[in-house]
C-alpha cells in the first residue's frame, strides 16, 4: 500500500451519473459485477455518497477520478456535474471533461471551459457517442491536436462493451492517434480488453500511452499479461481504476493486493503515475 | 464424471460424412490430430460406427450432435442423411440441420423440412460455403431472424480453419450477430479459436453466446482462458464438445477430464447447457 | 544446448548495418532493450564486429543470418553489403537478399542477382517500406510466385513495429500468402507478435509457415504460447533468433536455456529448422 492512492476511474452515485445505465439499471450491472466474480457494493446498491466515501477511506483510496461522459450508448454526465463534485468533496475527486466531438469548435470550447473550471484533462469515448466513431475517426483529430498543443491528458474508452462491437476496441485506431499525436498523453479506460496482447504491443511502441485496465484486469482472460507488464515496461504507464460500481473501491483493493505486483512499483501504479498523467505533480 | 453427456460436435462414419476431406483425407486428418498432441481414434481410422458406439459408451458420452453441413471447402452432409443417423441409431444422437443461404426461401424451407424431419437447430458454416460468407454477411440475415422469431438454436462455426482465411472467424462478425438478434442462441462451434480473447468478450457481454471451442481446447495456445471462463462466467454456455474424429471420443473425455473444472460446473457444462441450448429440456 | 546453433535474425554492426535506426539511435535501441528486461549488449554499444564475434563464439552461436533490408522507416541495407559480411568472415554468417518490390522486373533482377552472390534468401519487409504494404499486397506477389516456383525461401517481417501501425502485422495478410503459395517456405520474423494466437492458427493451419519470435519471446505478454507451440506442433518449424542488437547474442542464449522447452527439440529450433528452410541440407 502506498500514502497516496488514486482510483482513475470512479462514478459516484450522484447527480448526472445516477441516469446513467450502471445506476438506473442495477441488475444489469450487478449482473456484470457478478461475471468478474465479484459480489456487489452495498454503497452502489444503496445509490449512497456517505456509504461510497466510508468505502474510500476503508480502502485507502484518498482520490477518485470522475469523468464526464457524452455517450449514446450509457448515458451523459455534464461537465457541470463534475464540477460540482470536486467542489462539494474538496480533495476527495479529481475531474476530468467530455466534450461533443460532433462540432470541433463548440468542442475546444467546452475544453476550455472544463479547464477554466479546474478540470484536468478530456475523456474520450468514441464508440459510444450517439454517432459512434473510431478512436481515429478524423472529427476527432482538431480535439487530439488541441489537447497535445495545449499539454491537456486525454482518457479514451477503448476496452470492454465500448461501442457497438468488438471493431470499436481493436487498438489499431489507438495506434493511429498515439503514433500522430506523439506528445499527447493518452490513458486507456477499460485497457482495451480483449485486445490485451495487441493494447500492451502499442503500449509497447508507444510511450504516451497509460493504460487502465481496471475492472477487466478482475477475472478476465489475459488479465496476467496486464500484470506481467504493469511489472514490466508498463511500470511507469499502468494506471489503477476499479471502475467503480462495476466493482466496489473496497473489494477491488482487496483483491488488487492479492496479485502478484512487486511492492516497488506499487506507488507508481496506484498514485505516482495517475498524478504524473494529470500533471498533479 | 455426469450421468449424461452430451458431445456438442460429432461426425460419425456413415452416409455423407464418409465424403468429408475429413474421412477420405485420412492422413491430412491425423496430422491435425497430432497437432493437438493426441494419436488418431481407432473408430475414425477403421471408419467403424460400431466402434464408435462402443467408445462413446465407454467415454460416458451418452450421445451426439450431429450436424449437416453445406460446404465448398470440407464437403456436404444432407439433412436427410442427418435424420437417418437419428433414427437408426435412437437415443444415441441429436440432429441439426444445414441449409443453402444463396436463396433465402429455400433456406427457410429447409430449415422447417429439418424441424419436421425431427432435428433440432441449425448449422451455418459461413465461411465455408462455396462462396465463402462473412457470419454478418447481409444473406444470412433472414435466417436469423427467422430462427430468432421461431426460438430455433443456431450454431455457427466460427473458429479453426473455418474459412479461406483468418479473417472469417473473427469474432466481430459474430459480436454484431449477437447484438442484431439478442434472442436468438447461438453456439459457436470450434470456439472462435485462435481469437480466444475477443470471443470471452462477446460471450462476456452477449448473453444469447454459447461457446464451444472443442478440439482447440486441447493443446492450444489460449486454451488456459477458455477453461477459466467455463469455470466462471461461461459455466452456463460452454459446451462440450469433442469434434471427432478430430480427436477420439474416449480420448477427449479422459483428457478433458483432467483439466482443472471445478466439478460442480461439469453437469452443465457436459450436459445441461447443451440441452437448454437445443430446447431439450 | 546443441553443436551447431543458427541465430536467425542478426544485424552486425559493419557496413549499411551502422546507418540503420537501431545503430544509428542507439539510445532508442537500449529503451527497447530495457523494456524487454535485459540489459544492452557491449558489443552493440561499442559498434565492435571482434567484440560480437568473440560473443556469439560464448554464446555457441556458430552462424547469424543477416538480411538486406530496404526500408524507409529503419533504412537501407544494401545486398552488396550482406555478400560483403559474408565472405568476409567465412563460415560465420549466412547471408539473405533484399529487394526494391515497387518495380516488379528489377526485384526479380535482385532476386537473382543475390542467389549469384550465394545469398540463400530474400527478406520482405513490407510494412517498412517507403511506400508502406501489407504482406498480401498485389505487388507482392510476383515475387512470391517466382520464388516459390524456384524454390527460394522468403523471410517477412510481420511482427513488432513492422509498419506503421498494428494492421501491418496482423496475421490475417500472412495466412492469405501462405494458402495462395502453399510450396512457398515463409518465415515470419518478429513472430507476427503481439498476434500471437492469430499466428500460431496460421502456422497451425499452414505447414509452409516458419516462425521466429526472436526478441518478443522475451518477456513479452503472450510468450508461452510461443514456447507450448515450439514444444508442440511447431518444434520443426520454430527459429531461433535473438534479433540482436536489440537483444544480446549472449544474453538471449543464456535466457533461452531457462525457458521450459524439452531437450529434444532444441536441436530442431536452435539449428535444424533453419538450416532445412533455408535449404542448407
Amino acid at each position: 500500500m502506498t500514502a497516496q492512492v488514486i482510483d482513475f476511474r470512479l462514478r459516484p452515485p450522484v447527480k448526472g451519473f445516477l441516469d446513467l445505465v450502471m445506476y438506473a439499471k442495477a441488475e444489469r450491472r450487478d449482473g456484470i459485477t457478478r461475471q468478474h466474480g465479484m459480489e456487489p457494493a452495498a454503497s452502489a446498491q444503496a445509490k449512497s455518497m456517505d456509504m461510497l466515501l466510508a468505502e474510500m477511506d476503508d480502502a485507502g483510496v484518498t482520490c477518485g477520478v470522475v469523468m464526464g461522459r457524452y455517450s449514446g450508448l450509457y448515458g451523459t454526465v455534464s461537465n457541470d456535474d463534475v464540477g460540482y463534485i470536486v467542489k462539494t468533496w474538496p480533495g476527495k475527486f479529481i475531474g476530468v471533461g467530455a466534450v461533443d466531438p460532433s462540432n470541433r469548435r463548440r468542442a475546444i470550447a467546452q475544453i476550455d471551459e472544463a479547464l477554466a473550471m479546474g478540470l484536468k484533462g478530456i475523456n474520450l469515448e468514441p464508440g459510444s457517442y450517439p454517432e459512434a466513431m473510431y478512436a481515429d475517426d478524423r472529427r476527432l483529430y482538431p480535439i487530439y491536436a488541441y489537447c497535445e498543443d495545449k499539454g491537456i491528458p486525454v482518457s479514451v474508452m477503448a476496452g470492454g462493451s465500448a461501442g457497438p462491437d468488438l471493431s470499436y476496441t481493436n487498438p489499431i485506431h489507438i495506434d493511429r492517434v498515439a503514433g500522430d499525436f506523439p506528445d499527447l498523453r493518452i490513458a486507456i479506460t477499460h485497457g482495451a480488453w480483449p485486445w490485451v496482447h495487441q493494447i500492451l504491443h502499442v503500449a509497447f511502441r508507444r510511450p504516451n500511452i497509460y493504460l487502465s485496465p481496471d475492472q477487466y484486469l478482475c477475472g478476465m482472460p489475459g488479465s496476467e499479461d496486464y500484470i506481467r507488464a504493469a511489472n514490466g515496461f508498463l511500470a511507469d504507464r499502468f494506471l489503477f481504476a476499479s471502475s467503480y460500481p462495476f466493482i466496489g473501491v473496497k473489494r477491488y483493493m482487496d483483491w488488487f493486493l492479492t496479485l502478484s505486483i512487486r511492492p516497488e512499483v506499487l506507488p507508481q501504479l496506484m498514485y505516482g503515475n495517475a498524478a504524473r498523467f494529470l500533471g498533479l505533480t
